[in-house]
């Protein structure tokens, strides 16, 4: 996976699929959170809310790496999700997707 | 201001008085914090929520620490702040209640 080449058009595909699952994934972060703080009505809920906001954040860095040594497994995770699709992946070579296909079954 | 003596009385118009300006303070947050909330509009808006909310807990653990030794400057310091008056002070001893307004003056 570390040794697979990924040509400029490839990368083109690839960051505009991962920008836009990250996108997508911060404006639904964006309004669960507004929902979540409208609900607050005292302290300890706003308290709750800081360590869920500071997890979420935490656990979307980890998500959303874009190194190539791991985007295959960053794709097939976005994948098994539900959070891209195959269609998401046009611009790949058909190896890269099979592989990325073929992680997301076994996740 | 270590050796000051507390009586039963005073501890309980001590508790009173500190419980009452810590809640007023966190009903202040909470009503700033969903304002705050309200008007997010992308991620990077939640992050400075999380990381403004992180300081404000950090701050107000500070502030209200109810320990004798440092009680009269942690009354001090609401006074100070507009957060309690004198009335609130009701039931310490005069010269606790000397003590408290004139570190507030100082600070």
């Amino acid at each position: 996976m570390r040794d697979l080449k990924w040509s400029p058009p490839e990368k083109a595909a690839a960051r505009r699929a991962f920008d836009q699952a990250l996108k997508n994934e911060l404006e639904e972060l964006v309004r669960e959170a507004k929902g979540m703080a409208a609900a607050v009505v005292e302290a300890s809920d706003l308290w709750n809310l800081e360590s869920w906001l500071a997890e979420r954040r935490r656990e979307l860095d980890r998500k959303y790496d874009y190194r190539y040594s791991v985007l295959p497994i960053v794709f097939a995770t976005l994948v098994k999700q539900g959070r891209i699709t195959e269609k998401d992946l046009h611009g790949l070579a058909p190896e890269k997707v099979g592989l990325i296909l073929g992680l997301a079954h076994s996740l």
